[in-house]
């Protein structure tokens, strides 16, 4: 799907940059661009990507983040990367010697954007694909991120890390929407008792309530399990027509 | 990586299945069954995979993830994928025509724990590449999880909604870590203080403050600046070497 620059920079607030460093594969610096213009994170620099740039293994797996991938610069060194951001955060898994704090995505998201508001250049960086960030890189940063995993099963993808960050980020700058449709709302009380009264008055003619004496408890079980499900008016209409349905069918058996 | 079953097994507390409808790529497959086990969520089940299964592509992209590669279930229609399931969700982007209430990925993951606490088993769907969810499938399901993302480019990749919802799962079960380092903290006020006082007599030696009438305002800035850096007790043992060390080069070069 392409989509027009203004359409995808619309409502794009100032975000971090991310910053990856040695990325080797194409198609995960094109999955991290998508990943980020999803959740409103336009602005990607590398430092010396293996594989070049332009990389049209990029730009493909990129979907159509291509206002991401076109605006891509590419650094000789993270010092030149980073040159101009006054607040970096390091993603890594690995544990560090390094008395750098450690912060969970939502708590870096947060950081970010309390700097992002006072006007900071703020950038994430994220390690290659074999090793991560080295320590020298990290030595660089004001802060660790660490995204909390499976101890087990650590290994996340490029990617998939800068999803997670993006993700969080959008979050705590809470400027993207989930498109909910105007749910419709249950029906009134009124509404649910009326669909009831018709049933029982048809099960009623139907000999349903049977012995007699069982009939308040019956009734009382059907009436909770009907009042639960939260129907709307629409499908309070729907209800009443199949019960009026099932009752004339009923009568045609009769015949 | 290859990791043991029993490794990444060790740890993984119950959690929703996640049920991919109609499939197309194998790498997609794949990288969903990583950000999976990433986040400890290790049950999938696929209905009607494009490309069959299993999948040496999907093997391939889950770089290790091969307990879930391996214990993937395949089912004829979603009915069946379903049917020992006794709550279910649908991820879905688009507005739907449904009643059905939709929340975000951190209030599913809220609704999930609590059922899964309960001893219900949960299901999470998601739909293949082209189309996502068809609305024959969502009617099924008890609620619907929208991720909110940038609405200019709101297409997310099947494997990124799936580790969006793995990741708010293991956040709300609370049994993922970061593995943070035991972080050294600051070192004390007295330390700091005597770091600072090393470094006035140097450059009192060395005849920086200039004029002198300057100097109590000089070097009140300089403790402000070496104050807020929060240097850690080793920190200032090396900083202290360092000043030693300029100083001692300075006697130098003036003999």
């Amino acid at each position: 799907m392409r989509i027009s620059r203004k359409q995808a920079r619309d409502g794009l607030t100032p975000a971090p940059l991310f910053v990856l460093v040695e990325p080797q594969m194409g198609e995960n610096i094109g999955a991290t661009a998508r990943a980020m213009l999803n959740f409103g994170v336009a602005g990607l620099r590398l430092v010396r990507p293996r594989d070049g740039w332009p990389n049209p293994k990029a730009a493909a797996t990129a979907s159509g983040a291509s206002i991401v991938i076109d605006q891509t610069d590419v650094f000789a060194s993270l010092d030149e990367a980073i040159a101009d951001c006054q607040y970096v955060l390091a993603t890594t898994a690995r544990r560090r010697e390094l008395p750098t704090a450690v912060l969970t995505p939502d708590a870096a998201a947060a950081a970010l954007k309390e700097r992002i508001a006072a006007g900071l250049r703020c950038a994430v960086l994220f390690g290659g694909e074999r090793n991560g960030l080295a320590s020298d890189d990290v030595a660089r940063a004001d802060a660790i991120v660490s995204i909390p995993v499976n101890p087990a099963f650590a290994s996340l993808n490029l990617a998939h890390a800068a999803l997670i960050v993006a993700y969080e980020w959008s979050r705590a700058a809470g400027d993207m929407e989930i498109d909910a449709p105007a749910t419709t709302p249950p029906a009134g009380r009124e509404d649910l008792h009326r669909l009831i009264e018709h049933l029982e008055a048809e099960l009623d003619a139907a000999g349903y309530f049977f012995p007699l004496e069982k009939k308040p408890g019956m009734a009382r079980n059907l009436r909770a399990a009907i009042s639960r499900a939260g129907f709307t008016e629409p499908e309070i209409r729907t209800l009443r027509g199949v019960i009026k349905a099932l009752a004339r069918s009923g009568d045609r058996e009769e015949v």
